[in-house]
């Protein structure tokens, strides 16, 4: 059996997120195997990275997928490309070690969450951009962020449910870039709960608008409280941008 | 009476373009009109600084209106915000001299046109790019630009009807970017034929493909045949960035 590696893109604007579901498919992943499917004229499991939620965009994620086909890999990649639709691309299609997994293989991720610091909303990032109308200072928002770099246990930040799961994780940065009205909000990491990085933009927001002290970090992080943290930020403002191996 | 001046961005995925048609309106000016009636209660006719076609988008377009309304500029801007469609916002209203006229008192414009050059497609450009799979020599299309630049009577490069208005026209500036695999096709000028930015693009792009010699422009500008210039390019990629006064 061959093992194909896939760079994917995609708009998640029109989907229900990555992970395939019952039976009405609106996933990228379902997406993808119904036509890895048919192109391979055999039934094909994709391994993801990671899910996606519905509405998250992805500029770099990766999947792979076990199979007989003897199709080149340029050729998968037109034809796949021909096929999908255009709201999905696959970036590259590449010949991977019999082992590679895309989710166990993976040890960081980085993802961006952008924000347009307006009152005035913006047509073209308003897909991928939360508008934000009131005052931000960065300042602040870097203070409490430096506090949730490193190794936590963010518990408090995940909506995933109590279980026997490790809520530890490792941040290696979280940066807050301003461009004009335009803030990026880039967090690398060893992985990422569920709503993770969603529900830490929304809590340095309400650092950013004054509602909260950078300090309070260092408590929300020690009570393991999901009420203690923020807000959950809207999913089109997120973006999947690298997946490291 | 007020002399109300706007400046506008919209996707122009959606719409027929920014004039306003005879009765089933799907325009910019038609929106725009609707909601200034309205919001006036007034009829109200807004002046652009020119039409943009069907597709064209608008980061930087400029109109005018007038109005008896003592609404503040501040309360109109937050108010046509509200009721506008998400691919139109206004990002500014001011009060303008009684004189002021958004297409008369223009003296010049700029325009990009965004191009893909990649056989992968591009999920995030896919509405405000064209695609281009075929190598492009940049160089030789900076040459042939260098060709067009200055003041020449435009008249191979407009679908425009032959009439009694001068097709002469001066480029101030054709400047060429890469950035990665997206390039940016920037005109500065002091007006622009109808579709001439789109045939001036088509036509340096069969130069970056080598179909065509740099040196052909100044035969074709001579030529003042529209049948010797090249393709008129989709208007997906091109973008109104500035209306100078």
């Amino acid at each position: 059996m061959r093992n194909i590696r896939l760079l994917l893109q995609y708009e998640g604007t029109r989907y229900q997120g990555w992970q395939r579901q019952t039976s009405s498919e609106n996933t990228i992943q379902g997406k993808l195997e119904q036509l890895l499917s048919k192109m391979c004229n055999e039934p094909i499991e994709v391994m993801g990275s990671g899910r996606t939620d519905a509405g998250v965009h992805a500029l770099g994620q990766v999947a792979n997928f076990h199979t007989t086909s003897t199709m080149s890999a340029e050729e998968m990649l037109s034809y796949i490309n021909e096929y999908l639709p255009q709201d999905i691309a696959v970036l590259q299609v590449t010949e991977a070690a019999p082992r590679f997994h895309s989710r166990l293989n993976a040890c960081g991720k980085r993802y961006c969450y952008r924000v347009i610091n307006s009152a005035i909303p913006n047509v073209f990032w308003r897909r991928y951009a939360l508008e934000v109308p009131l005052k931000l200072d960065v300042e602040a928002m870097e203070k409490a962020a430096s506090y949730l770099s490193g190794e936590h246990d963010f518990k408090a930040f995940t909506s995933a449910k109590k279980g026997k799961k490790s809520t530890v994780r490792r941040i290696d940065k979280i940066d807050i870039a301003r461009e004009g009205d335009r803030l990026t909000f880039t967090f690398e990491g060893n992985g990422f709960l569920h709503h993770m990085v969603r529900i830490l933009v929304g809590t340095l927001l309400e650092v950013g608008t004054g509602k909260r002290k950078p300090e309070e970090m260092s408590e929300i992080l020690a009570s393991g409280s999901r009420e203690k943290a923020g807000a959950l930020v809207p999913a089109k403002g997120l973006t999947l941008m690298e997946v490291f191996y």
